[in-house]
């Protein structure tokens, strides 16, 4: 059973509310300033950094660095450090050569408005200070977390799989393999990350890893199914875009029902692996508090109602 | 006076083989193989990463690491990310988007092969794959480095003025901002990279970084000389390309004789401070040879004869 408020304000959302508070005053201060040479790039990072994002990836890593215990400010860095990965896989999918989009969160994408060239650069750019935040925290285990969600096993191995399977007939097998990497691998990085700047043992790093791919791979079935059923205006980019685009989705292949039947499940996968988590002990180290990250995985699967 | 050796092979190119005999072979190793997935992601890289490159930034890193003391191959998954984010930046600089190139040491470029997709992709992976050999260094030190070469006031930032210096009248001032940033910096980041590798004392490796910037900018500074004065069959790329953009350089703004001496200049003050660093000596820190280093910087001026 997934609990459903669509006129409350759940916990998810009230912990939503309290991450991106904290990230985006971090942000603000971290991200170079638009005066500061080359101003260009840093107007066009800022452009796409502030476009109204969640701050999903940076709330889930800092839900599992307080579910183990860590606690204060030193977390924000890495949790940044993930929205500004996100957002330099934005620019770069948007561009004419990938997914030629132009709107995103209801604004003209990245090189709509700096061009193309400011805008692959301006995504190189977010992608190469993330690495420096991480790097920042003294952490050589985040940094190879991070580059590992990301390389070619990770997030842009998706992408390629995606592009390359734009227009052709796929079967559900490739779906998965292009939503775990696009999409899971770093959601399941920034719950690592979150584990790993509390210092958890390698259970607890295994378990948020695993955790991680259960609710990306949801989030994004959810998202195939939000691209079907909902409006432009609502989802803030051009809806049906994965049809028009003969994209592979999960209601392409196994129809709408089927596909949010398995993001239930998925997410009730995911939260009884977490309770086992949570009744375990590793000596010397505090008991994991699951609510948050619990809460957070079921808001995934309310977006679609 | 800089001894040229035209008909000889000076001691520079001996270690120029050397290095890149050893890199190349830990490249083959380190880059995913053609044969694994995403294949066509991972043929885009090793297209570009096995184009005849001299390595001359692995080369360099390994001189440092070398003349501070250090031994054997650990240097060596940080010396070839150092290629990598070089050939990360040839890849993206070359989109039509950007420079335009459509020959790149004498082969067609990257987008030009693989689509321009899939260049992107392919210079995005390279840059990550950077960063995870350098985490797994577990020297945080040096991913910093890394990333402070490339980001935005390092690589990045140059070919930002760069892009928007083109076709307008530009002063020496911004001449020297972009080649010490977009070419300068990582060169720097290279011989920093190798001394922190070897554990050198920080007054090393600020020297090192100093002595990079200086050879770095006398580096960029011969290429204008080359681009005006070579073919574009020596060259591998098209000669005059420069000036058929309206791009600055150097010799565009004091001409060619100026430029050249200033290069040899920039030289011959690196090699001096690198003397002095010689002769000092740091407690239980093995005397710097600087032998390898001072050759590799006179190579740099001798390719313009």
């Amino acid at each position: 059973m997934i609990p459903t408020t669509p006129h409350s304000v759940s916990p998810a959302e009230t912990f939503l509310r309290y991450a991106s508070e904290r990230v985006n005053a971090a942000l603000e201060t971290l991200l170079p300033s638009e005066t500061s040479v080359p101003a260009e790039l840093h107007k066009a990072e800022r452009y796409s950094m502030f476009a109204g994002g969640k701050r999903l990836r940076p709330a889930l890593c800092l839900a599992a660095y307080e579910a183990c215990g860590g606690t204060g400010d030193a977390i924000l860095p890495a949790a940044c450090s993930l929205e500004m990965v996100h957002t330099f896989s934005l620019i770069h999918d948007d561009l004419p050569c990938m997914d030629d989009d132009d709107l995103r969160r209801g604004r003209p994408t990245n090189h709509k408005v700096f061009g193309e060239a400011m805008a692959v650069l301006a995504g190189d750019a977010l992608l190469v200070q993330a690495f420096e935040l991480v790097a920042n925290t003294g952490k050589p285990e985040c940094v190879l977390t991070l580059a590992r969600s990301l390389g070619s096993q990770g997030m842009l191995g998706g992408q390629v799989v995606d592009i390359l399977s734009e227009g052709k007939v796929v079967d559900l097998e490739t779906v998965d393999y292009i939503h775990r990497h696009k999409t899971a691998a770093l959601i399941a990085g920034s719950l690592v990350i979150g584990a790993q700047m509390a210092d958890a043992p390698a259970r607890v790093v295994e378990a948020m890893r695993e955790f991680g791919y259960k609710i990306g791979l949801s989030f994004q079935i959810v998202d195939d199914c939000l691209d079907l059923e909902q409006t432009s205006e609502v989802l803030g980019k051009t809806a049906g875009k994965d049809l028009e685009d003969h994209k592979a989705t999960y209601p392409s292949l196994i129809g709408l029902e089927a596909s949010k039947r398995r993001a239930v499940e998925l997410i009730e996968f995911a939260v009884t692996d977490l309770k086992t988590l949570a009744s375990d002990e590793t000596p010397g180290f505090p008991r994991i508090d699951t609510t948050v990250l619990e809460a957070m995985a079921r808001y995934i699967f309310t977006r679609v109602h």
